[in-house]
């Protein structure tokens, strides 16, 4: 017998994984859900997934216009991260989430610098071989943002693969995922690759 | 009957909070240990804990010598979060973890900004009325980081009240804790009193 009390989150996580193999009784835990029309329904619950990095593109480094206002918080979610942490790999269904935060100053008593605000947006980008079969990667990437409001679109329709893939293509390290910018995810293939696990 | 596989990450955090009471057969799960001296052990596995914030200090903003370089990625025990979402408030035995990450460029295809590079070191304030019954709001600060190292230290002393407590009880929001820079707490709080939930 077990008690769920002595199970650490990784470990959790891992058996919510394996879990998805065998249960007969129930739907699987799904992070991925697509309507009937084949648009994203907006993740939920993102927060509690695994952050994996924040860079920070502020408006006052990019003419007050960025192009992704201003702090990216980027998670994963904790089915992928798993299956990431093993192999190095993303599997099919990975959800990465970028949220996006304002600075809200740039003075606070532990220095000069910036400080996250307020939510000003979300994106993400999924692989599902079953929705974009002949994506490169099988990655879809999606836009909830509404301008100038604090409200996000319910679901979203994939963007063009001019206006997302084609930069991801060729410039993030990692089978499209920015991996460069993102230290929890090279630490923990690092770690992986040695066979020391976490 | 449930299977694991139907829990959403949310809800499994509140059941190991919930777990920690009628548990009869194991140790509690334990974020928080000292050791014999009343030293802090390095808390592990925080990059599965709830991220809240990431404020930025570079070094190139503050004459290259960042009280707190560069990034700070910002994490709260599970526990605790799901008692924060509940009351607002930061329950006894509270871990809150800072991870110190160095600027690696500021120049991306996203734009120009600041992006993360290698940890660089990690800190720690924890709510602990029994080791620290006289201090203000029970906290005691510590410090694992080891200059010039990418190694931290496995244990530490708690700093002395005018290194850090003195500065948080003077210009954190609430209860010592930076949370005007910590949206993900802040909208947790606010969902918690409109009764909404998460």
């Amino acid at each position: 017998m077990f008690s769920l009390h002595t199970i650490k989150p990784a470990i959790m996580v891992a058996m919510l994984s394996v879990a998805g193999s065998f249960s007969a009784f129930a739907e699987p835990m799904k992070f991925l859900n697509f309507d009937q029309q084949g648009q994203l329904i907006r993740p939920t619950g993102y927060r509690e997934w695994i952050f994996i990095g924040a860079p920070l593109t502020p408006n006052d480094m990019n003419n007050g216009k960025a192009a992704f206002p201003e702090f990216h918080n980027v998670y994963i979610d904790p089915v992928s991260w798993t299956y990431w942490k093993r192999t190095g790999e993303f599997k099919d269904e990975t959800v990465i989430v970028k949220e996006l935060v304002s600075v809200s100053g740039k003075q606070a008593v532990s220095g000069n610098g910036y400080f996250q605000g307020e939510y000003i947006g979300l994106e993400a980008m999924v692989k599902s071989r079953q929705q974009f079969p002949k994506a490169p990667g099988n990655w879809g990437f999606f836009r909830f943002t509404i301008e100038n409001s604090d409200e996000l679109h319910a679901r979203a329709a994939a963007q063009a693969e001019h206006n997302c893939s084609t930069c991801h293509q060729h410039n993030a390290a990692k089978d499209q995922v920015f991996t460069q910018y993102y230290p929890v995810l090279r630490a923990a293939e690092a770690r992986g690759q040695a066979g020391s696990g976490r």
